[in-house]
């Protein structure tokens, strides 16, 4: 990037006219005077998505009623959406399925990556991590007990940490926070070599990034379909097992959706053979179905242009911030370098929150993770480089008039 | 009821007149030339979900972004909803929550239910039961392992099962396929009298007629509200803990919308006090908020009322199908006595599968399960007397014609 001085608004405007993903906003609703940079903690809506929700709702329920288990393809969903996501994650089609909540999806993947290697009681996990992953895995530790404990370490750490006592990795691919991004060929070949599997949470990065899991050898993985996926708020989140550990092992919420024959109606459970599996009960249909859209729009993007793009953005966003708002206690708390970096950007300020809910009363829409943490998402199919400009212009005004004091701003909650 | 030959279907148009809960007909949308007899496994669609599905879709999550999960109310959700089927089944509000599917939920209630007998390794349940039950069961029993064991026993049976190595019964209170009542009251009981503790699954009972779960001294119950509580597709299930049983043990699918803090992003787990520990990870919003469609509808019904007209409604499908089908291999397979049955009518045919289809095609919607079982479904808040009697006209049609042996109609799988 030039030096800030050298970056006029017109400049980021000829970049939004070249901009070959610049076709893709039009697919998405975003409200007037709104910059959105929260897509990492929930994607915009698909025009696609509301028409889909109507079909959904008033032709499928209302006129199809219980036939369109059948007619619709309702009992299908959870496959046919795996399918379309295992290509943006680099799995094979059946390895990849959507049900429930990323946290139970991860207590699945992890009881059955436990099962792998039976004699082994260590899992290793980053502390720092979105705690809800830790929050499944003391749950499943809990009630394993028999020797089964978590070794919390942070990724510098992780080297060391990793050794025959390990069973498991469970890692997240790029940071919540800071957007930091593990090297998961690295990890993993390290987890190998210790005969430890490999779990990891793709829920900042499915979508965000080319993600090649099978040519990293990941063991399992799991992510949510509602940030860059663009899925709907707590759309379902997805389950990766690699082709050669499906089959092996039976995930233990067994249910009916992963029977072999659903529809026998037997007593004891067989489980279905693949990555069927997974699945346990019956699914929130209209939330499975509406997540299609974002799906569908992001299997057409170029994953390499969405990269590149987001890469350029983010470094914008913090070479503005840095020049623009100097002085004002904000610091850097993401990978300074791209490669190291998701698509999102996070600065530290001691008055985050109140800044931040500032922020979002101007239109600029980003989100604020304890303690002082602003956290910037940026999406490259419907964010325009002028954006960054704009954004960044109206944080320097919220800095500067000091509006972020005013009591409205440290009275609400955070956002999730 | 009066002998068939006295029944006109001019006397049920009487009936209709007078039925104080015709008016709830008009909240939901039935399609034209459809006698919707499956309301007991998926609910007709009111009118205010279609509303609902707009508002979510286009304007809370198009508009609000992110900013819904607070402004629009989708993190109470659980809670809310929770609060308002809990005046349906007889518990206190802060005792219910939704969330998950519903199998998911049984896994979470009974894990509790097990730490509450610490010493004890048996489960007594239903084999004939809705099978995912046992698959849930048999899931947790694998993963427990040290002696743990379910006890199959049917009905008749229950009460010789139950001894004092029992650690708890989970039964289903209507059964899926013949409609029979289980004694809550006295079944709770007996649990208590050998010091276990009673799960109740609350499927078919739920919006069907008046449940009582703390009149009965129930621990936990379960049930989905995409039955009779009309809240579409798949939407999620709902878990009880009875108050004297919250805050003593912790579910064991730990996640963060169940931690004490879910904002504080704490590494270690702490349980939430109350129903909300019951929570693991992000919940499918759009198909829980249009899930209170359903939920207030009912909340509006009398249930007393309801269970009157279903009970009258019940009678008199049996009543017609036995007088005007005669002689075509039709076997009730529903308890005689209305008050031992639910709000459902399983008839037993040789070829139910293809007689189910054909009856489908002519606009009357039951479902099939495996083997041999047609089941038809009372909803009293969306059918008329005079449905009943048109349905069992084309019964007879189809099985005077045997139009059903036509290829096309043993050639479709089984609904759901």
């Amino acid at each position: 990037m030039e030096p800030v001085n050298e970056i006029a608004r017109e400049d980021l405007q000829r970049l939004d006219r070249d901009d070959p993903l610049a076709g893709f906003r039009a697919a998405f609703a975003l409200p007037p005077g709104v910059i959105y940079l929260d897509g990492n903690s929930l994607g915009a809506m698909p025009w696609a998505a509301g028409q889909l929700a109507r079909q959904v709702v008033e032709k499928e329920w209302a006129k199809g009623l219980v036939t369109s288990w059948n007619e619709a393809g309702w009992f299908g969903l959870p496959v046919r959406l795996g399918g379309k996501i295992a290509g943006l994650i680099g799995a094979e089609p059946d390895e990849v399925i959507v049900t429930d909540s990323t946290g139970i999806d991860l207590y699945k993947a992890l009881a059955v990556a436990l099962q792998h290697r039976p004699e082994r009681r260590v899992i290793v996990m980053e502390g720092s991590n979105f705690p809800t992953d830790n929050y499944v895995v003391q749950g499943l530790v809990g009630q394993l007990g028999d020797g089964y404990e978590i070794r919390f370490a942070e990724a510098a750490e992780l080297g060391a940490a990793i050794d025959r006592d390990v069973a498991a990795v469970c890692l997240t691919h790029v940071h919540y926070k800071s957007g930091r991004i593990l090297d998961m060929a690295a990890i993993t070949k390290a987890a190998h070599e210790y005969g430890a599997m490999a779990v990891w949470d793709l829920c900042h990065s499915a979508g965000a990034m080319p993600v090649d899991l099978n040519a990293c050898h990941a063991d399992f993985a799991v992510g949510c379909t509602y940030k860059y996926l663009n899925g709907g708020p707590g759309s379902p989140g997805f389950i990766f097992v690699a082709g050669r550990h499906l089959d092996k092992y039976q995930q233990p919420l067994t249910g009916w959706w992963g029977h072999a024959e659903p529809f026998a109606f037997e007593r004891d459970y067989r489980p279905a053979p693949g990555i069927r599996q997974l699945l346990s009960g019956t699914q929130p249909v209209l939330s499975l179905a509406v997540a299609e859209a974002g799906i569908d729009i992001m299997c057409r993007a170029d994953m390499r242009a969405v990269r590149q793009k987001s890469m350029h953005m983010t470094d914008l966003l913090i070479e503005l911030v840095e020049n623009r708002c100097v002085g004002f206690g904000l610091e850097l708390a993401s990978p300074r370098d791209a490669a190291s970096r998701g698509s999102q950007v996070s600065f530290h300020h001691e008055s985050g929150l109140p800044v931040m809910q500032a922020l979002i009363s101007r239109g600029v829409i980003g989100d604020y993770r304890a303690p002082g943490n602003m956290r910037f998402g940026v999406t490259p199919l419907y964010l325009r480089y002028t954006d960054i400009w704009d954004a960044v212009e109206i944080l320097w005004n919220v800095l500067e008039t000091g509006v972020w004091r005013e009591p409205e701003f440290s009275s609400r909650g955070p956002v999730t």
